[in-house]
């Protein structure tokens, strides 16, 4: 299949709509001041075969997709022990919501929503130093240089008060064993990591391939580990919407406040697209819109 | 791919856990008593193919199931209106959860829950006799007669005070239409519809199709529609368990406290299996070790 | 204290606001058709002296008073066995709500809050005739022949969806033993009994007198039974407002959507007070300022 | 009345159950390892008559009892805006439990649970050094100079994680106005004044006085802020037990977990038992008992 005209159609359909709709996050200044008339795209197949069209190589926040990269730092390093305090199953609740972990005594619904994330932080800093271990990982898989954005962890660290409330919760019942600010500290960088589409892209690569490393093909996680993370990723990868995805989009993806949202295509294909502008739901509306494109053109869905 | 091989070996490999754990449903008699040392497997592919083994031509009562052939019946009727009175999300709340209906004002999140299937039931029966339409639909789906197990029926009517509560609690908040015991009643015949799993394996086959008849061919619903179908399955179709089934078995299913399963590889085949005893979720437990071994020994998953 | 003029004088005061304020419960026809400019008062002394005025001659539905009555029967047959299955704490829930009682495996908080007298009819149904038993005491208590307004039992039988679900939701949970059909045709009639506040104010004289009919002086309560029965008044008994009653008039209160409020000045007097318009927390907004503008002129506050 | 040989009784009746039943709190070592065989009760009337007996000189960590010389504080110097922030009815939940405030907003019930006294600590940061106003009042009520017990205030700085959660939660809903760490510093020195059951009742003096001052007359409340306070220790000062406190000992109360409970008798006295050991709601269990016996033997319930 030739992508790389079906990425540019992509960008051609949806130019009109740029800026149009929805809202750049708008919590703390770094990211509200993101201009919101921006779309990129771009993938990597199994093969190596690379695509992209748009702003693919404008880096943004990557933010809760940052979540998909501790997750595998955590699995790598604790394997199956990880789960004896994270969940695994769709939350049904906001993302940032305190109501369950009452109810279920400090375990998070899984890894996908923020009080999940900080849990598999805290056991990161229980195994090294998480902050290194993400940048490590990132510029690995993407084989460039990633950093921080020093701003907008800085933002985030002054503002997030209600993850500061979902780790000392979590603490209150024993389930967090580290400082809760070194953990946040570490989770809010975390969410700073700033990639393209054409780094986020290429990184998301191991999820298409088994648990293969995109460029060296060393074994990251095992087959098993990756499809963990793929079902994950549909049943609770996209805040309240997996629903909506699964049947719009039907492939698992990881979207972030920033706006962008990686998606797999299992033993072909890993994508990333990017908008700012977000839906009600917290997911990049045009993103949305791109993705759902996407499996229409090429057929790429699950279902 | 030959399938009756495989399946003959997975019924060998599950004969020495038969009835060794989980517990049969017990909340009526005419469930409690179905003897747990019973396991049936069948598919039917896209091409007509089929392949049972165990005790496939054992009737079981469907239960939950139903609500597939149920939500199948809603949008045949009312198309996309069907959603405004019934979500698409997964709950993150138990099956027969009262709590969330009353945050979210009496509209269930998903027709696969019990309140979810009561307002598709409500729906139905504004368009007609939803106890006629429903054995029409099967019996012609598995091109044989179906019928109801009236005795699980009544039972389910006289036992069923929850889902009084669920019905008269959407009632109250004005989102059901007609009287609450006509609802029921179809629903509580719903779920005593008696099928094999051979009769499941084809009547699921639209599911594979795109929306085509497993037989006939003729469209049932749109392929998008089926789409919606096979993205609810996965996202929301095994009770609290959906993350669990969407990685161990990565296929989009449907299941019921009888202990049927059904599963669905789009472009491919359906199937069901069908095993009594239940596991703490409330899932089929020799159906759900079937259904990995399945996916395993055919890689038919979707990740 | 010469309370004639005291309550002439209130009704004076209040005459201006009548029926400029508050909305008239609206849910059933019956209560809808209420004009809302009247407003009775009425008092008896624990030595028998009596005064009314406005319109306290007139009938009305007492609706919720009725649970202090139900209470009193369900106490008299059980005793302490009552409390197996209903709690005498606040709720801090809205009073028709399911949450609780969901968490809190199908027992109610208190005996004032829907579920809760649903809990004590059912009880009352197991003991005997709970509709001739209400009629019964409180023509005694009163008397004079108290009767239901069966237009308005009807009508709340017909709309009342969710006190059908709290029933069933019990029931569920195996704590409500007959039938919820026939449990909820003797709490709808309880709602529907039609009283003056002449009436009303004797009929809670046994509450003024530490449990003694107010009439004959025959024990009906212990001493302790009374107490338990004003200190759930106070802490429960006025819907979602109980800190603010408790503030402003400082009595045990039970107040009623039909606008309806009696109250206990122990070891003085009971009164009650009646106008039709409430406000946004459902209690009678006129009564509540009588009994206000009562407790500042009398001093009879309990604070 | 002679209260002298009364409480004296009351120390005679319970020294049998002395330790007997009951755990002392432990959640932070300082309380953990107060012996749990103490005891001791004193009172002031109005008139300046003053009666104790048993350890009632024995200084204790007041705990939540502080909570009332806070909401003094913060209705001295906001008068009826302190309400814009916090609510005034019983929670029904666990006073340390995030849900409500969830779904209220942030907005704590009252000002009783830990969040409520947490709004009202930022209250009194933004309006000067809560410390500083916390000690001259106690110290001005009781007459003699009060001091924090440094140890307790760190020990729960520690370990206060459910508390920083409460304080960044709110503060997340914009409903905290300065640093948390600075806001709860200041709560948590407030839990760890150490005061005798003699300062104690002393000290609460204001509350049967209509809001003077137990020895300068001064007013220091409205008599009808101190109405309030009494209404809100009546309906929402014993954790999850105020309905058994209302009906059992019918006295406005606040406890704290140092097993401390005060009581006021409107227009009487005030009065305060001291006893470690706590039944499960977290209340002093022979305070409620002693509470029980003085409110029997005098006949100063308000039922």
């Amino acid at each position: 299949m030739q992508f790389q005209p079906i990425l540019e159609d992509i960008v051609a359909t949806l130019r009109p709509e740029l800026g149009a709709q929805g809202q750049v996050a708008d919590y703390i200044p770094a990211l509200a001041r993101v201009p919101a008339a921006q779309f990129g795209i771009a993938l990597r197949t199994c093969g190596g075969e690379e695509a992209q069209a748009g702003d693919s190589a404008t880096p943004f926040s990557i933010q809760s997709i940052s979540k998909l990269f501790a997750l595998t730092l955590g699995m790598r390093a604790m394997g199956e022990r990880l789960w004896e305090r994270i969940g695994r199953e769709p939350s049904g609740n906001p993302f940032n919501s305190l109501v369950q972990l009452e109810a279920e005594q400090g375990t998070p619904r899984n890894p996908f929503i923020n009080a999940g994330a900080i849990a598999v932080t805290d056991r990161l800093v229980s195994h090294g130093d998480p902050k290194a271990a993400m940048l490590e990982l990132v510029s690995s898989l993407c084989n460039e240089p990633v950093h921080f954005d020093e701003e907008v962890a800085a933002s985030e660290a002054e503002t997030g008060f209600r993850n500061i409330a979902l780790g000392n919760f979590m603490k209150s019942f024993g389930k967090i064993d580290n400082s809760v600010s070194t953990v946040l500290d570490a989770y809010f960088h975390h969410c700073a990591v700033r990639m393209t589409c054409q780094q986020l892209a290429r990184a998301t690569g191991f999820l298409c391939r088994d648990g293969r490393h995109p460029f060296s093909g060393e074994p990251l996680l095992t087959e098993r580990q990756t499809r963990r993370i793929n079902a994950l990723m549909l049943t609770c990868g996209t805040y309240d919407a997996a629903g909506e995805f699964a049947f719009r989009i039907g492939l698992p993806c990881k979207s972030g406040v920033g706006g962008g949202i990686v998606a797999v295509v299992p033993d072909r294909l890993s994508l990333c697209v990017w908008s700012p502008a977000l839906d009600a739901t917290g997911n990049s509306l045009l993103g949305m819109h791109a993705l759902e494109l996407f499996t229409a053109r090429t057929g790429l869905s699950i279902f």
